[in-house]
């Protein structure tokens, strides 16, 4: 096994000892399956606690699993999901959700990774036409493929604008820590007082083992939930091990200092690399994510080091993660042949 | 938590220590994730070991993808899956071979919970009629639903009946660890050896935390299997925890103690059951469940021990599964009140 | 062109005169696409007289088409249709039902052609547990897939109890007029005044060219309609065509003169097939389907005269079909070998 | 009725008499219904001496159900179709494609109505990555959205770097005569000879009342065709009454000549609409469609005269269709108040 940390995902990592520790304590006795224990009970009592009492929290396996899940909870097929162009749920999740949801990804140019306004309403022109599938969620991640972060008021447009127009708004949370630390805000703050209506809340990429669920924070969209996790394929049977990873991760505020320590490693990252003659970095580093240009004579020097993915090919930019785990060591590392 | 056992179901266990403890051994530094790890790439070279050289293991989540994604394998949409009429693919599992396959699942009805090849036959009248759907990979339960077994005959006379007509045989193995105990058999003699086209594997139910996964052994329905698995939402991206699992599961032949000991205590079960006056005993125990028609009054007893299901009203027949970590002690607590 | 009329199906023959009469008093001029025209609105007004004011009507292409899209009305994927288990929905679409809905076909015996509500109380068993698929319609065909025919009171229990069960009611009603000749009741009175939500009405197989819809009686499953329609690859652009074949067939009863004619000509060829030695009527005759034991001699000299289906090879059942210009000396022409 | 001749949509046109004609001619008899008959095995016929003698000719309903049953001959759920922003698939059929093949539509921009190959060889990055859809089947229009026309060297650059990257093409044909007509060039040398492997072959457009179909060219794609056309709802039962309009279309040419005349009124139009003051003609008039930004005081003025569309809001662009049966008059009257 390749003992150096790597900057090619925020999943490269492993899990934090307390969580790993946290399966081993419910690793005792018989437990009824599927949810039905008290563990995942007192979980969903947290969530209520961190975003609000209607919200209510399915633990399942993957964070295509979630996005997907908590989309067909929106959308019949005639209806579509509005997202930018480079969405992970448009991009990078192999046609999951038209394979599930039957329904139409419907893409918008991002701006600094994010989605406008503007970009969506010439679509809503669509509205009532039976030729054209009718827009009904609009799809954001929080914190964006690109590493920015959506403002509270952002959020609170985009949503606005959505009920006004008959649409729901999901979040996908995959790196939501990382936005939360980046905003120095309450979770509750940036979704459920925003008016998301339903969340998927990764925590896999942040120190978990597997920790994805959805968060209904709508109540109108939860009444059959349990029915399209099971079909979704997403209903775990020892859930047990699942909740109790999530408790963990939110004890003493664990999943925050983990999403800080990689937002900060990824500033510490981008400015080491701004000052190395020719690189460029080309998105604002709001959280764990850097994007430059490296020459590739530069970028094969670092890649001996560890493997980290070229993004755009035809500008030579890169993408480089940082994770919970990630050391200034690791970074100095990685610079260290340049 | 409840901390006695339960005979609810085999996936109320938990998990057994040195399965927990591989988890935590590769719990260390970064790894490529998705399974371009050298932990999964090990994991399959034991499968192959254990199934034959052709033989390609894919991890996943949960028992459901691991039935909905291997049939994806085999079937396009107007093609159908036959399995008997309490096949685990047709009643438990929300609908989602439809959700994600768009074909029919034909059903004939079991006898001693499984499949008999006579009853397929008359479904072979629609092979080249575009009204009806076509037939086109059998799906059988090892063990069954029921807690029956196949024999190595019935099996090889099931495959040589499918692969004569076109079709193929997916063998749902959720329980694949308890057939190989109460057969005696290596898995491959009962798998591979007799024509098995594609197999879930199951360890979750026998010990492992989630150790779900899809073992292609025709070559020919490998080909596209790693493009399913990520549709079916089933990619792992911290997959070395899962192969990991599997790999303890395998060490020392651990999951066959674990089967032989759940086995072992359904045999016991069933004959203390079998001695109370007015319990019968409905299906022949061969592996880690017993059935039984037991009087409301009695059965109230028991279930203040622990609850189990009752599996047909009509009868008051109920059904009790013995686990990996089941003792003769939970069994005479279970009983001492009667 | 094979010249002799033939009892293979009611879909062997042609248009009526006046249909097709119909179709060439509407084409001139230009008129606007997809239903958006004054025909269509006329057609919706005679749906209206016949079946109460809160029924709309949508002409559609195909009766597969038809049923797939009421279907579709009234579910979301983990929800189920229970139909008998000798119902086009099931055994003649090649899986359209479950390629659009994704949706699982629940099927109950049949008994004399009918689904009988006792055979579908055992399947509320699921309802609310998310491992399994939520029954939500009950389809009947009126006729039968047998020939037979639904009692008002028949029809009246099974949505009541439908109702009851928060379930919906879909009619297939491919050969509804065949059904109503046979009642002698008003199209309404076993239909919209029994509770029934939703309609698929044929006229393909009697005497119409392209005659097939579904009329909403449900004013709660019409809002997206026009959607699913599309979705469904049914929305006919130049529908007037279609529209204008409907307004014929129901002018002075056209609809219920041909049904008659078919519904009298089996009970002549049924009558005539009785005094044959060795020949025994399986069903009862209540419409234009003729179900027969024939050995397979007779049958023989029968087939030479024209192709009709074997129904069930174990039995030597044959199904004689009768359409609307089936004339006597066409059934003596049958049968003038023997 | 309106009489007046509109310029919304070539479909707001009837049918040709001679088309009438010939589905009165074969409404005789019975004939064994699904396409069994002489006259279906005719047409097919004619299609190969048209397309090559590989051709096999499937009669459908809709234009949206032969794209949709094309592209599920070329595609797996996980493989995507590549298209143009504008096409018809992915603007104009309310998500069909989508709910039917689950699988997803790329699109790149459009140029003049058309796809570049340089825009798809981005997308072929994606090939070979499980995270991301397989693009497998570029899909072109012929005659485009546009109104414009591929050049037989543009359609073979497409086909052969389509098979070159192992996907296939497939032409949305739904105003194919226009486009022969257009290029002056026979059917089979802008399709079959360029390689196109599956064909879209639309005459509802040019004066067919219910005239669509899928050609398939590439035999690869035949084996399971009928399945597919039924389970797409587009399987006819009285089939010869579409096919009898489609042996009058090919007859003498008919298809042709109605094709020419749209196209010449298209150029009549675009001329008298250049020469007013403040239209702009914005497209290239190659087929049948003129599109050109009209002020909007003189577009009410038109509008009065017969309804057409609004294309682009923001530029005051409209599109007029001339059809079959479109006369200078028609053209002259929309024009006589300005």
């Amino acid at each position: 096994m390749q003992q150096q940390r790597l900057f090619a995902s925020d999943n490269c990592s492993g899990v934090h000892p307390l969580i790993l520790e946290a399966i081993s304590k419910v690793n005792h006795g018989h437990v009824i399956s599927y949810g039905d224990d008290t563990i995942t009970e007192q979980l969903n009592k947290k969530f209520q606690e961190l975003f609000g009492k209607d919200a209510f929290f399915y633990p399942l396996y993957s964070g295509t699993g979630a996005n997907v899940s908590a989309l067909q909870a929106c959308l019949r097929s005639f209806e579509a999901v509005v997202c930018t162009d480079v969405a992970h749920i448009h991009v990078d999740e192999c046609g999951a959700p038209e394979k599930f949801l039957q329904s139409k990804v419907l893409i918008v140019p991002e701006r600094d990774g994010k989605l406008k306004i503007d970009n969506v309403k010439p679509l809503l022109h669509a509205k009532g036409f039976e030729h054209h599938v009718q827009p009904k969620v609009i799809s954001i991640t929080q914190s964006t493929e690109y590493g920015t972060v959506y403002s509270i008021d952002e959020i609170k447009a985009i949503c606005d604008f959505a009920h006004h127009n008959d649409m729901y708004v999901h979040m996908d949370g995959a790196r939501i820590a990382n936005a939360a630390a980046s905003l120095s805000a309450p979770l509750k703050s940036f979704t459920t007082d925003c008016g998301i209506d339903i969340l998927s809340f990764g925590g896999t990429k942040n120190g978990m083992m597997i920790g994805e669920g959805v968060l209904v924070l709508n109540p109108d969209l939860g009444s059959n939930f349990k029915y399209i996790r099971k079909q979704a394929m997403q209903l775990s049977s020892k859930m047990r091990f699942l909740s109790a990873q999530f408790l963990a991760y939110f004890e003493n505020d664990l999943y925050l200092k983990l999403a800080r320590n990689a937002n900060a490693m990824a500033k510490y990252l981008a400015e080491k690399l701004e000052s190395i003659n020719d690189i460029k970095i080309t998105k604002k580093v709001e959280v764990n994510a850097v994007f430059a240009i490296i020459p590739d004579e530069i970028a094969l020097k670092m890649l001996k080091k560890g493997f980290f993915y070229k993004w755009n090919e035809s500008i030579h930019e890169y993408r480089l993660m940082c994770s919970w785990d990630t050391t200034k060591d690791d970074i100095d590392n990685l610079l260290s042949d340049l």
